[in-house]
């Protein structure tokens, strides 16, 4: 079936791209030997410490974001090293098989998918962990999954408070340009990101903000690396080059996209990014239905996750509002297929599209026989309006 | 105020223009004397026959509408002929200003610009014109500034029943590729019309469609001509050639949009914009507001003009909506000036983006203190779900 | 056949566009009727007026250069007005036969297709129009017939001396933005002009430039014309406007070609043709091949016309250069069709691309049988590298 | 200094990206979960094996080239394994740092950096290897750092004849495309490339081709890896699946470059990447300068390499070029720098922007002060007009 318009592409990430990073992307590719390439790659450099809130160093690599949590731990650690783990969701999941992969021993602690890793449960492990077995504490700080949030000050002032060395490690791939992140006030060790969601780029780049504490580890860390590698990654980033073939063509939509982010200016931007959750969450409320996230202080402003009244199956749900009214909606991932679906409200977005979007999730709803309550779209208005 | 997401263009055209017209338009520009163009040339006539409904001849010019209104007088009419407007609107009006402006002379059939030229009416005046003083007819198909549909076949009838002589002409500069259209059928000696609109093309292309009948009496028309002169025209398309320089980059445009149009196929393009008139028209009266076409046969599927209360300004709630929520919409036009508003729903559009126009227009209501009733989102939701 | 690499468009316009100003047409359609609108379009009159040297009065037409003809001449002649043309060549005669079709009465100067129009001949013919019979002296400033430059200023001298009253007009389509051009200082009152050569845009606007005479004679003027009416227009342009609606998308890549052009800075801009031009010439000198322009002062920084040997067709030889090294060249017009072929080398065009494309024609008159000397293209090299 | 017209890209790498490619690329982003998203996948990954030669299997990371260096080995083997590596340049000495960095132990057989690997050599290294230590040999197949190819299928021979069971991988990152390749029929094991050169696209997409020798290693290979891991690849790829994010946009963009590949035919790719090549040595030797490859038989499609004459440094050349003409060329890496220049002849080129490359480094080499022959240029000409 052919559609009219645009696709509404409401997962939560990648997000929509502006139009103006769509047509940075597409200029001839240069000579990432030259001097416009240099140029280029410190003005990004530079660009992305701001966003990352460091004056510390920042690794961009050519690579989708698993990639950027592969070298988090790679440039670190050793074999047999154990780590911390919060399960938050898919998401932290699938960051614990990979340390797991690398031989790492992580130690998971259990959560029910509706709330953030608890700052009180930091503190208890790390009491208990008198002898620093734990090199790596690591956290997602906006798990997609579930659209739950950690509070990373609060973990941070836990992992403080017990005096412990371990490494703190956070995943903001989908947090990062779209929620408040402060890497060096939080003290973060090593900052994990990629470009397809808040910083509105297509996949394709991903990063890692680097402390000195971080860089202090690396120097002993044994485990096998080549491409993740940062030591000549920043050796060669200190004069805008790269060790190897950068993906040049990104690195155009990513100045756009920082530019952009600047002019709105972020404090704008992660403003935006709770007023759109707020009013998902007001449509969510008025429909009677339930959002995934319990805890009030962790609701993401990234995404929605919505829980589908018993007998109905969200992938059916997803497939009727794709189908007819060319929209994309995030699935339920592993524990919560079919039973979830999950609205992104993040990256380049206007009230009106958010407004578009929640009116599709209303009339597949009732296309899908799900009973909800008169008056979810008017609430999100209620929400959108008071700007 | 910097915004985030794409700007809502929901005037009554220039239309939303797809991203792979946009990305056509911007391939290199090619010498226009070679084969390459031939091919694209002969190629985007024989496309704008089908879409006119016409076996007859095509003329593309490099230029936006208005001059394919002065192309159709001047190519066909002497100085001095009288020729019969009806007063639908503001766009029928300058179209007979222009005529005016040729040295030919207008005569006038008022209106209320809430109803389409009266086919009875036609009746009647040919009928009364037994020297045959009317050397043309000339209509505006969907009135742009209105809302309001002419009935053309009806008023074709009425010619053939007076057994009038005069030529027929007919602007679909925003009805062509929106709504249903057929120049040979109903026997249509001149079309007009645009790019900007349902070809769903940036303006700057324009066209007529012409008839045999017509090309007669371009045979012995003495109005002075030389850019719109159908002759050099037709005769250079023929070889797909043009007698002077075409704007390439924008056929680029046109070929890709007819393709579109002719994947969607026609009678599934004309149902979606009667969808979406229906869908406009529901919440503008749930909102218990008046929709300014009067005739129920005559409603456009282009746009709907909606007047405003009593005590507010149409212009205000446009601004309101421009500053707040990135949208714009259509202004009510010379008598029309601040009383009415009008909603585009044409081109390129989905449901999902129709609903976000119309939830901008419910929240500006609000904002601008416009009483409205309840649920008028939800009535066009009903409608748009239906399909 | 499939030809790898880019189209080479040697033609003396379209020239080939830079990519930014691709780029730039296929950002989105807005509304003309915006505020975003009004920025833009104030923007590139002004812009224009600085590209053309003047403080007058800048018009922008949506449509392609011969339109721009019409305009100058229908705003300001009346029915029956002598002309003075000169037959520079292929595009004078067209713009002449233009005249004609308005029921102007032009008087040509005939020409040998080899010189630009001659100053002594002005001044001779306006001595002897005692009664200022002729009330507009027509003139091609850059020949794209034939590669022949008029020397503008001595004719505007010629005109002075004799005290002639006539509007002096000039067509600078193919030259704006390649060759100095001084719309005020040299006192014309209308110059012509369009976007597909020096201004590095696709074709779909021209302009006029209007000195205060010329307006005066436009109160006057009883030309019939509506979509090419100053007034109107003018009044507009003055608050961002235009009386019908725009070709907005050529609009954007306006702004960006007039951005590039001033970051160049004019003077080079200039001179770069002139050493373009020059290392054409001397690759078709040493070849043993004739340039068309006979006269040293007027040779065109813009293309540069060759004469065929005799029994030796330019058509065949543009076809062979076509099909084998897809590049188009200019073919001869009308009188010189067969005997001549135009190397254009205006727009964004480097070094390296010329010679890329004399490579391009050496080989194609070496396929052609065409009896050449040696050394063609390494004199062109003698020229470049010389910067 | 700001230049007109487009840079020339002549770097062996990336090559010069068509329009039609980075227009593709730039399409709004897709859900990556979603059928569209899988159908594009399997197309290209049905593509690739086309281009790769092979019906076994592919993998696309999305990731640069040096990532499907590590990728080949961490799949296949263990700590501690032997691998035999050819000093061939730069490249192939940069891929044994990282086998050494992954704790793989590298026997080089060494090289003058002039010729590539040699098939003799194979044998006699394979027949004294009664042990079969070796569990790998790894050859570049174009050498990018000095313009030499290595006899793939020679070496296959040379393997085949000695018996040995190691697993044999090839480096085309700079030959995929440009140069005959025949992953199944030459019983390569794995195949390593890249996007940025024979593919046209820009840097950011790279492959393995897996033999299912290479599978059955890859079940017993302990090395770690979790992004690199063919498992998951391969069980999503069957379905249009990736296990990660990919960088969905340069997908786009390959769909694009295999079709325009597929247009021209690759028999048709290669022998014009043959002709180039032997127009460029046209000109070197015409020139009087020395071609850095020494064997006849393996002289690069895809780039030549030069000798800086005694007393004159190639990057001093380069700047000059880059300066005065806009053409980047390719440096002399490591051992070769300052003595070599590369000119890349690969990728979307015409014979005409060839020549003009061929013209700036001849200018160059003029204003460099490099004693150089007359006919450089011309010696290329000859070759090229032959077709």
């Amino acid at each position: 079936m052919t559609h009219s318009g645009r696709h509404f592409l409401q997962i939560p990430g990648p997000s929509n791209v502006p139009d103006s990073v769509l047509r940075a992307i597409s200029y001839p590719t240069i000579d990432h030997r030259g001097p416009e390439f240099q140029e280029l790659f410190s003005h990004v450099l530079a660009g992305m410490g701001d966003i990352f809130g460091t004056a510390n160093q920042v690794v961009i690599y050519p690579a989708t974001g698993t990639g950027a949590w592969e070298a988090a731990l790679v440039n670190t650690l050793n074999a047999g090293d154990e780590v911390l783990f919060f399960e938050t969701g898919h998401f932290s999941t699938l960051w614990t098989g990979l340390a797991e992969k690398w031989g790492l021993k992580p130690t998971v602690i259990p959560g029910d998918w509706r709330t953030g890793a608890d700052p009180d449960k930091v503190r208890e492990v790390l009491a208990a962990d008198t002898d620093h077995r734990f090199k790596a504490i690591c956290v997602v700080h906006n798990e997609t999954s579930t659209g739950v949030t950690s509070r990373i000050p609060e973990i941070r002032r836990a992992i403080d408070e017990s005096g412990h060395p371990a490494l703190f490690m956070v995943d903001t791939i989908s947090s990062l340009g779209s929620v408040d992140y402060r890497h060096d006030e939080w003290k973060v060790d090593v900052t994990v990101s990629g470009s397809q969601k808040g910083l509105m780029l297509p996949p394709g780049i991903s990063f890692n903000a680097v402390s000195q504490k971080a860089l202090d580890a690396h120097k002993h860390s044994t485990l096998p690396k080549s491409f993740w590698d940062w030591t000549e990654m920043l050796a060669s980033g200190k004069n805008g080059q790269t060790p190897y073939t950068p993906n040049t063509n990104l690195l155009y939509g990513l100045k756009e996209a920082l530019r952009m982010l600047n002019e709105e200016g972020m404090d704008n931007v992660f403003a935006r990014h709770q007023r759109f959750a707020k009013a998902t969450r007001a449509a969510v409320e008025a429909w009677g239905l339930e959002v995934l996230c319990t805890n009030e202080d962790e609701h993401s402003p990234v995404l929605t996750a919505v829980i589908m009244p018993e007998g109905h199956d969200a992938d059916e749900l997803r497939k009727i509002i794709l189908d007819k009214f060319n929209m994309s909606l995030g699935a339920g991932l592993s524990n919560l297929k079919g039973t979830v679906f999950r609205i992104g409200h993040l990256g380049d977005l206007s009230d009106l599209t958010l407004a578009g979007t929640l009116a599709g999730v209303q009339m597949g709803l009732q296309l899908a026989g799900v009973p909800i309550k008169q008056g979810g779209l008017e609430a999100a208005l209620d929400v959108l309006k008071d700007k």
